[in-house]
């Protein structure tokens, strides 16, 4: 490319989370950068957008060396998306990435992701996009050896391009630099949460509840994300948004009335 | 069946919305019914869940001579599935249907439905789904018309069963009976939302955005929810969970570093 690309960056985390501070340090390595994200943490939101409320967008200067330009907005991710694309950039962006995501959104965790539908959302709109997880949910997780391969990643999206309706759900094992075996490409295991409730009674005698629950991976296959993750790779899936299922189409024709 | 169907009903309109009540007189007439939905409208909600929340979940009676139970829920449409079967129900029941959502729920807006979250949520812990939606967004919609096909597609899927993995997406026309053609079996039209935002100042000068925008159909095949709904027909689209774009693999694994 002659000139930079234009990078848009968000996150479901919250703008002041370590971890887009991270993805912001790697993407001024590779071009002009604009941030819009939430003001505060939206993390399970999935695909929300707000159409019964007000958004609010404002420019913010988190560090005072910085000459790319940052807003918070008062929304979700896929409203930061959104609300870039149509009133804060001037033209469209070459990527979106999003993240880095503190916690994992592998498997059946991409239908819940705020991260992902900030990508999804790019994606729908046309623009290539990568969503970034590390799996540790801790505040001060160590993001140092996952830049490598977030650099790396997107440097490749720029390169190749990605077809239209696909976007990609990276997500990086927590492990030092030197114990990361490289990337998969994956297919998202099929697993899922076991909820529970920690139910409890509040001052005034009205019931609530906690939601909680165990990670429960029952596929065995070697070709998915889990597997990926636990052996030790950054696991690459990915990701459409036309959710159809062809193959149930001739089936369900079958159906009688 | 020897015995009734245990039928789960939700919505993301809120648990008064005529759209949820005119299903619960559907489903009365094929099966044992138990409700729990939003105590709030949550349209654009998304596969949203409430982690950083408490939830409350309390039995309300808003039918003075109904024998079934009902239960309003703090949470968003994804939280009342989950509830439901963890704290509620006392078996598994044998169908999750979600809706009638006052509003198209077809092509692309399946990935901000609150409507069809409930339904994958369903899908994902192994519970067949249906999300119903009337191309009507107002509050008196006429669902007259639509229960003839809600009742003969819910006794079809107790019937057939779903396959894992695979909800169904039904979107019914804004039509009286006697224009609607029938069902057809669809998929997901490749169409999306053009932004817009109303932008406006505060009265304190502070600038706010109102999310609108325009549907837009590239999609010009005759075998889309779109083209369906067009022409009359309800639609009906196999809807499923693992996102993975498996074409892609192989071409992402040709990438070079």
């Amino acid at each position: 490319m002659n000139k930079k690309p234009l990078i848009l960056i968000t996150n479901d985390d919250g703008i002041t989370a370590p971890g887009i501070r991270n993805l912001i340090d790697v993407m001024l390595n590779i071009g002009d950068v604009v941030v819009v994200a939430p003001d505060s943490p939206q993390s399970g939101m999935g695909h929300a957008i707000t159409i019964n409320d007000t958004l609010y967008c404002d420019p913010v200067k988190l560090d005072p060396d910085a000459t790319h330009k940052e807003y918070t907005c008062s929304g979700t991710p896929a409203d930061c998306v959104k609300l870039a694309n149509q009133q804060i950039l001037t033209r469209k962006p070459d990527i979106c990435v999003s993240g880095i995501n503190h916690g994992s959104n592998s498997s059946i965790n991409v239908i819940y992701s705020g991260t992902m539908s900030a990508a999804v959302e790019a994606g729908v709109e046309g623009i290539p996009a990568i969503g970034f997880s590390l799996l540790d949910y801790s505040h001060d997780a160590d993001f140092e050896p996952a830049k490598k391969y977030v650099e790396r990643i997107t440097r490749q999206v720029l390169k190749n391009g990605l077809p239209k309706g696909i976007v990609l759900n990276v997500n990086i094992p927590k492990l030092p630099a030197d114990k990361i075996k490289g990337t998969k490409v994956c297919r998202q295991a099929k697993a899922q949460w076991v909820e529970d409730f920690d139910k409890r009674t509040n001052p005034m005698g009205r019931d609530y509840y906690w939601l909680t629950g165990e990670f429960v991976n029952q596929d065995k296959g070697e070709d998915t994300d889990e597997w990926a993750l636990s052996q030790g790779y950054v696991s690459i899936v990915p990701v459409q948004f036309d959710l159809t299922a062809h193959h149930f189409i001739q089936e369900l024709n079958e159906w009688e009335g």
